[in-house]
């Protein structure tokens, strides 16, 4: 198949410091390459990539200081609908402004929408454009959209599954890991480690817009014998530093649209203890891979319960959903819908009515967790330009 | 003509506060319909015109607590390329999202750059579409910007004659007006009164962002018998305020676009005592209109010349100058040239070179500025789609 991936441009693919959507393009675009298909990255020019690369700047803006990527974003996507007819699939990967560029074309678009979507200010140009083909990362990311949006899969994000390898763990710590933020909540972090009696470190960066919060809220905590506060660390730790820890806490407050570290714990076989909030229940598996907790109380337990918990059957979950195979097989299952849809004698496998395309239907879990009937296929029938297919992602994506 | 007016949404046109912009854009599109030609309007639905309005949405989106206009402004531009061919002349106000879009419609697209051009961030957008026309608010606004773009005109704002009619004056104070920033140096504007001796009259607007310079810069010098700080004054005091004045001060530290508050002074008979920076000179006339300045002690100086101008000439080089009346004159004579070019059997007047399209050549100015030749006409010939003339707008647009 022949995919152009539409990265951001505010950092590098990957990213040379932080940048969690151009480290899942560059896991993807990857893993595309590797299994034979002609992939093409629009990105920034210092990025690396075994696709080919085509550089709408010199260097990831963020690190180039600019601060309005407006310009350099439309460029970029000029160039790409220059080169449309290159591509089978046309994967966006940036916020909004393809929209109306790429309208006459949506019958080879995906949009993975990253960031949140409970801010109205985007919400217009859903509205006006609900035919675009849209992939959400987690299936509560989806609930402040308006219905009418064309819904192709929830696909998880997926990292190298050699990345972060396997360890025996062991380590007789909680960890936290990510940024100091009051939506990511390290002071509820705290309070179970100095209930639970248990060691905590706290591995995170201080945002200049956080450092109020940090010296306010956090600091005055960090004087008490369990909690260790060791600053940012760089990606060569994190599988140390995630693997030795008995869980990860990730006591957040906010919709999380995916939260990749939970994934990242899991793959060295470290459970997530973490509250019930936005992406969180699809992807921690229930005693297997962690707990889902609403109160700092469950969360103390949650740690005596974690230390029961098969490490090598965590791993195993992981590889089984979380590995950037896993999230290739989920876009290549919603390029191949999309390519069958614009070929009206190939069979489409189900279609379902756009309006309620919110999924109730899980997936198939090779964990043996429930899997609930999957939608009813409806007769496809094209009325002008073919309407795509409104299918949550089925069975042997996740 | 039949034209359409692109508003942006930050504010309502006009505006129900503060929005130099949308202002500028409602006395051109309400002096255009005055002169009979078929205007609409796309701005927000709380806008108040005598054109067609379609109301992108509801209501002004920084009033409205939208932070991100990206989306409303893709959707309203999605709504004006669908009428587009209902329009001779399309007139965008807004930065850069219809590049993209209308690029096979340039040649009944104007843009009129309303903002500061020395960042570079938006440049990319400027190189990669050379052709829409551009129209800059004075000629120092177009330094920044790389040679290849096509400037139509500069266009002076202009507002209706009688907004701030003519006042005899004889209030013995300085003025200051607009808000309180850095950029603004409200504190020269206090060391030339202090030095000159005069009372300053600051009426200013403290936005959140200015709020820390204010009370650690401003607040100090405001302690002093002949400093009075007023506030922030409506529009309904801005007649009174000005027109009673001595002379505004205008002692800015930046490349100000235009510079509202200047033409306001001059259309009460106030003169200006501007610092030389962005478009002052382009709108000053030395010794007629005020002094441009670059020195503290020349601002003092000129504070005792400005008692010695004849006030009634001020107000009559406004009324040459920057009435509403004018700046449509300037937008229609852009709007026909671009219609000339659309028509290759219509005469077109003259072309000149892209690449050196920065004036050198100043307007005819009615009150007996000296005039610069013009650029010699081209033979027009018409490559593929017909290159837009090339041209700073001439004598009787200015």
């Amino acid at each position: 198949m022949r995919i152009a991936q539409v990265a951001p441009l505010a950092e590098a693919v990957p990213p040379k410091l932080y940048g969690g959507t151009e480290r899942v393009v560059s896991w993807l675009t990857e893993e595309l390459v590797r299994q034979g298909h002609e992939v093409t990255l629009f990105a920034s020019g210092d990025s690396e990539t075994s696709a080919v690369l085509v550089p709408s700047v010199p260097q990831g803006l963020r690190l180039a200081g600019v601060r309005d990527h407006t310009a350099s974003i439309l460029v970029m996507l000029n160039d790409v609908l220059r080169r449309a007819g290159e591509f089978d699939i046309i994967h966006f990967h940036v916020d909004l402004l393809q929209f109306p560029m790429f309208k006459h074309l949506f019958d080879k678009c995906v949009t993975t929408l990253h960031g949140r979507l409970d801010l109205p200010d985007f919400h217009p140009i859903y509205r006006v454009f609900p035919e675009m083909p849209l992939v959400s990362i987690s299936d509560s990311q989806r609930r402040p959209l308006p219905p009418v949006v064309n819904w192709l899969a929830t696909i998880d994000h997926g990292l190298p599954a050699s990345l972060l390898p396997f360890r025996v763990g062991g380590g007789g710590y909680l960890a936290f890991l990510g940024r100091i933020a009051p939506e990511k909540r390290p002071d509820r972090a705290i309070e179970i480690a100095k209930r639970a009696g248990v060691p905590l470190k706290i591995a995170a960066k201080v945002d200049p817009a956080d450092r109020e919060y940090f010296e306010r809220v956090v600091k005055p905590l960090l004087d008490h014998p369990l909690i260790e506060f060791i600053g940012e660390i760089g990606d060569e730790k994190k599988g140390e530093f995630l693997g030795n820890a008995l869980a990860l806490l990730f006591p957040i407050d906010w919709p999380e649209p995916f939260g990749l570290v939970m994934i990242e714990a899991m793959s060295t076989g470290t459970p997530v203890i973490a509250w019930r909030s936005g992406s969180v229940p699809g992807i921690i598996d229930e005693n297997v891979t962690g707990f889902i907790v609403e109160s700092v109380e469950e969360a103390v337990r949650a740690v005596e319960k974690a230390r029961g918990l098969d490490r090598m059957a965590v791993r195993r979950r992981f590889e089984a959903r979380f590995t950037a195979a896993q999230m290739a097989r989920g876009y290549l299952g919603a390029y191949e819908r999309l390519l069958a849809a614009r070929e009206p004698r190939r069979p489409v496998a189900t279609r379902h009515p756009v309006a309620k395309s919110m999924p109730e239907a899980k997936s198939i879990s090779p964990g043996g967790l429930p899997s609930l009937p999957l939608p009813a296929p409806v007769a496809g029938e094209f009325i002008g330009r073919p309407r795509l297919i409104h299918l949550a992602e089925q069975g042997s994506d996740r």
